[in-house]
């Protein structure tokens, strides 16, 4: 481990410049897995990361230290940074100092939409985002869909609401919605408060996809015209509508339930 | 509507005190409802508001207007604020300038606990908090009590994700849950990945409450072991556990659909 103490030092620069600027990252193609829980599930689906950086004081923290011999063991590039210089590469407080970055998965969009999947149109907040990565993995859902304004799933924000989604899912951004459901070979749901089948009515044990939308307008008109039915949650009492991963999460389950 | 332009206008001054400073909201027991969602959901289901606050620029706004003329007509003190002016009190980015300060609701904790509910230990997440009173109110359920360190519920943020929830439910804060679990007369389910029973297995159809904990480490160990019955929602993949969120969300329309 080669331990960095001067700001001005060109990698250290650099690090700083991917952890505060998601254009860096996107070019480098890099992400930054920020805290024991994400670099523990990356070792454990993925692999190695391409530089694992840790603070002075998670060296001998008894959660971080077997994860950077795992490191060590397998020739990975590590730094060690004082405290406080890691700290500003981390959106983390009071966290264990430790971070892998690692090479973001380049993934090609299928040609056709074949298995069950989530489509996400313009999604906005990280959390949700996140939310939604989790909730799918864990009812084995596989495939995400993220159109071109979806909140970007590589982001600090979305990993870490994540929870180690990423490295279990096949995440697709930037996709042409439209194009993958005029594909679909499977049926496409969205979920709408004005559909008149329930998700407990209609037929959910075979593959299909979930279409998801902004939090405030929901799914983008023409994209749920394409849509290959909708559906609604049934509620009781007077509020309107769940947070869209909310939402998701019993659509998902009430998929797995029926299957 | 009085016009305040200065910015050491006293009442501006307060206002900006209790939009910034959680505790000078405690103290004054009021709280601030932030955008047209809120405000118009106040209406609807509680009343008129203490003040109400508009920036220049709402004054005409088509979906502000007819929220004001309701408070002018009921006699509400209103505010009119350079756009700039308003900003300082908004979290609200590209929101319409409209603002209600409100009373909080006082209410008193039941000396049982008998009806459908739900409890929080020790939540910490403003938009998990939000995500899951909104859940609650769309479920049906009406009653949330919060531990002492549980996110406060009246604030921003929270208000924000619950989307008008906080006006339908009875929310409890600062409850002692190990005391309301003693006088339960509904059985309380915590969910636990241990459990052997599922949810789907549960009898869910009667009255019940749910216990939900902390996003890192869970429900506290002696209030898991007052619980009435551990359930767990079934996986599959490789995914440990849901957002709590998103796992509430889960439990209560499952909670819907057998009832």
């Amino acid at each position: 481990m080669k331990t960095i103490t001067s700001t001005a030092n060109p990698l250290y620069k650099e690090l700083k410049h991917l952890a505060t600027n998601a254009h860096a990252r996107r070019k480098a193609g890099r992400s930054l897995l920020d805290g024991i829980h994400l670099c523990e599930a990356y070792l454990q689906h993925v692999g190695l990361p391409a530089l694992c950086v840790v603070s002075q004081s998670a060296l001998e923290h008894h959660e971080a230290a077997p994860l950077i011999a795992q490191c060590q063991a397998g020739a990975v590039s590590g730094i060690v940074l004082p405290d406080s210089q890691y700290q500003a590469l981390s959106q983390v407080e009071h966290g264990v100092g430790l971070l892998f970055v690692i090479e973001t998965p380049h993934v090609v969009v299928p040609a056709a939409l074949t298995q069950s999947a989530v489509l996400l149109d313009n999604l906005q907040d990280p959390g949700n985002l996140g939310s939604i990565l989790r909730s799918a993995a864990a009812a084995g859902i596989k495939q995400i869909y993220c159109s071109e304004g979806t909140a970007s799933a590589w982001s600090p924000k979305v990993l870490r609401a994540g929870m180690g989604a990423h490295f279990i899912l096949e995440i697709f951004e930037g996709v042409d919605l439209a194009a993958l459901m005029a594909s679909a070979q499977v049926p496409v749901l969205a979920t709408s408060s004005y559909a008149t089948q329930s998700i407990y009515q209609a037929d959910l044990s075979g593959a299909l996809a979930w279409l998801f939308g902004h939090e405030g307008q929901g799914v983008a008109e023409d994209l749920l015209q394409l849509a290959s039915q909708q559906v609604v949650i049934p509620h009781r009492g007077q509020m309107e509508s769940l947070n869209v991963a909310a939402a998701a999460a019993v659509c998902f389950f009430e998929q797995l339930r029926q299957s």
